[in-house]
């Protein structure tokens, strides 16, 4: 494949959501990240320099097509303060458009309501992924899954986890009856006390600054709290968890519960 | 207070290490991480622009003595891409420079073994405030508390968690024999079936790249693991969790063991 201007000025738009939904394609730099994508998504193309090749050619898979174009080529295409030498440029998957909703939360499921940090995003999906949550619906309003630095915070999770992007008040509002929808409010009941269900249900997880919006915080069946200790003291009132880390306490518990090994 | 150019030089060496520990000063800025940590810290002195005066002047305690500059001096003097308008420079807390080693892991302690990102090492100091952990030893080649990203990462945790940078080996092979030291580790025992006393030790959270040292690894007592769901189901291995969700993860399972409420 030759990088023409048309095709160069393609990929530099991938860093913008814009440019992503334009092409349907996003792009992963870093040796690291690249090798662990490659078996999740189709390749569009994959560029990197003769020197990126001499040190890393062996550890690519039979069968990339690789597109050697020169350092100061390189330079104008990379995302990063520090270009690595190598791109893979993936069509962003379909999943279909659409999650199957006959079957939304008959396993374990995460629901982001406007989470807007690309980093808070990234953990997210390592924290499901890790914690063998396989889907992750997401409102329209939380921060694009492809954007580099999502990619980039994923550590490769990205290719293991599914993410939707849907009207999340629609979508909760859809589900089965038998289906929990769990979400985390200050006036919750103590998760460590709550009845849940371990193996089923939505967890829905807010944005940074408001948590959980009015619309979809109507949808939530089960209100929890992540108790503070320090409230228990009697100390002054603390900051809230960051929602990375409330993702984690609460996946936690339930696989927990759920008598994970 | 009168912005001298050898105050000014002292105030923009505050961004480094280096600067930090010769003046033994650091730097907040942002309206809510100064409210937030003027209760803690003793003031060495306070920059604002009159435009930031203005707005916010009537949310600071009585009694805080502001220089108004203008707003290309503050510029100068910010470490934000864009400036505030309001800094306060705090002296550096020395805590009495060691914590009290007879007292060490009477209660829950956490102990940094080289955390090395300032983000993670801010996300480490809110959940410690969560949880109700107030000593958090760090090792020298810990990540500095006093950076302004760590500062502004805390949200106000700061102020409430004393951080102290020891030789964490020494510090840990010092402890009281009943003391235990429990870190996570890849052969470690399943946390949620491994005998924990939920009140009392230290817990030791390693490098984001390479975990707890040898040297540090010696003095654990207790070697604890989060097990991965994905493992479980016989998934390709996944990536680590990332060390601040998995300080979030353990420190939760001990409080949830100790009956938080």
């Amino acid at each position: 494949m030759e990088l023409t201007n048309s095709l160069r000025k393609t990929i530099i738009s991938l860093d913008t959501v814009k440019g992503r939904r334009q092409s349907g394609l996003f792009a992963v730099e870093g040796v690291k990240a690249i090798l662990e994508t490659l078996p999740y998504f189709r390749l569009h193309s994959f560029w990197a320099t003769a020197e990126w090749m001499d040190l890393n050619g062996t550890s690519l898979p039979a069968g990339i097509s690789v597109n050697i174009i020169p350092k100061r080529e390189f330079d104008r295409i990379s995302f990063l303060k520090t270009p690595q030498g190598a791109m893979a440029v993936y069509y962003i998957p379909d999943y279909d458009a659409e999650p199957n909703e006959s079957e939304v939360g008959d396993t374990l499921t995460l629901a982001l309501d406007g989470v807007q940090d690309p980093g808070n995003l990234g953990t997210i999906i390592r924290i499901a992924d890790w914690f063998g949550i396989d889907t992750i619906l997401a409102s329209r309003n939380t921060a694009d899954v492809y954007s580099p630095k999502v990619v980039q915070a994923t550590m490769g999770a990205i290719g293991r986890v599914k993410v939707f992007y849907v009207d999340l008040a629609r979508t909760l509002t859809g589900l089965r009856k038998d289906i929990p929808v769990y979400g985390t409010f200050l006036d919750g009941e103590n998760i460590y006390q709550a009845g849940v269900n371990p193996g089923k249900g939505v967890i829905v997880m807010g944005n940074e600054g408001n948590g959980i919006s009015p619309e979809v915080a109507r949808c939530v069946s089960v209100r929890l709290l992540i108790p503070s200790f320090a409230a228990e003291e009697g100390r002054e009132k603390v900051e809230s968890l960051n929602v990375g880390v409330a993702t984690a306490v609460t996946v936690a518990e339930f696989r927990r519960r759920g008598g994970i090994r």
